[in-house]
């Protein structure tokens, strides 16, 4: 991706929710959203050492943050630095 | 343009929208407004390094930030460092 | 003009506004206030350089900002420097 | 006056209000409050150094900011040296 | 635990409630939460030194504060560093 | 006094009111609260200097700031020391 | 007490309540809460110096701020260091 975070953003793609459960398919709507992803890039003023360093690491934040653009046809999820509350 | 950005002001020529969908040509009030577009000028408080050596290129910014002012006839869309998400 | 701006106060001359449309007078309640005019002093604390050194420059805002004092006699706009978008 | 500004505090006697329009005196009532008055007294905290340096000199400041104590009888407006706006 | 907490977010194990009062059983859904837990992760820009030299202590906290999130079947308890009251 | 201002704090004995107007006797609930007093400890978090150094001195302060405690019997004002207006 | 107290938080002990007036005993519902109580632990981040080296003195405070917990069975008071008035 040719895009790149400035300031204290954040890009992560959203991991796949699960799409079964209990051997039943889930309609799109039923899935629910997941709390992580892996980080693609990050803003020069993102502070967090490990999230610096964090691209392709798996980042955790809430489900409820951040919000969506879509670039080049794929939906980015755009954070603060902040809003991470783990990595790994 | 000889109008310099002060303070945390970036200057943006917003990105055309598109202006056909599925072959029909759209009027002006049903498009819809790009989130991108190419940066003019950027006032010297701005910090991120992207986005001060970022003459010329292209800002990602949410659709509904900033406001325009008219400069020589040109519509400038004007914008605080912060608010931008990327570059390109 | 022996007042000078303290702070991180501007004084400028707002620009004339057009006083004809299409070959027609305006009447002075009918003109559009301009966003721009002419830096005749400057406070200490106003951090950007080219607002700094901008003294009989033209400086670019907001149509709404700042407030009027009358200084013998003239029309004076003050504002604070964070509050000039750009200058030329 | 012994009594000394502190913090940022500043001292000021508001100048006289014209006491007559047109050959008209005018009561107390109808007189208008000055924006401006002689600088008496700056506390250590005051930055802007044309204040700083002001005592007796004549500031510039909103009509409605700071309020009014009694000193040995005399009036003294009180400001913060944020609001004063210009000096000569 | 592979995930490690970043900014100022620490990760808890909340201690078990007391289970039984008076020698009868308590339902679950009668425990009172309680005020501490062992601390598992400590992000990089938790200040308190105490506090970053403390995982595997016991930090003290409002019953009230923080969020929980599943961590691989595991719930984590997650606090701001400075809502932690003491440490033991 | 055994008992020392800390942080920004200042303890005032505050002045007494009149206690007479035009030679008639004023019951208590009929005074007016002055806005003065004399310095007894500040805090050390203080940084006016004339205010560090004001043990012993009057400050000058709004009558309606501050709350009062009992110490020893004795009603001591409490101020933070930013709202001390001037010194004597 | 193993208890340590972090960040800017403090441990007090709040003195005993007058339980008699008058030579009447009150009963504990009467009492009033105190404004004091000793110092037992204070966090790293508390900046006063007074207030650092201050356990075991007795610290003033209002009556109504900070918030109570058991430990070990004994009810800790704890404050902010800056909520703390004065020491002795």
């Amino acid at each position: 991706m040719k895009l790149q975070a400035t300031n204290d953003f954040v890009f992560i793609v959203r991991s796949e929710a699960e799409n079964e459960v209990g051997g039943l398919l889930l309609p799109d709507s039923a899935k629910k959203k997941t709390n992580n992803g892996k980080i693609l890039s990050v803003g020069d003023s993102v502070q967090d050492k490990k999230i610096k360093g964090g691209v392709n690491k798996i980042a955790v934040f809430h489900e409820g943050v951040g919000f969506s653009i879509d670039e080049d046809g794929n939906e980015l999820l755009v954070l603060r630095g902040g809003e991470i509350i783990g990595i790994k």
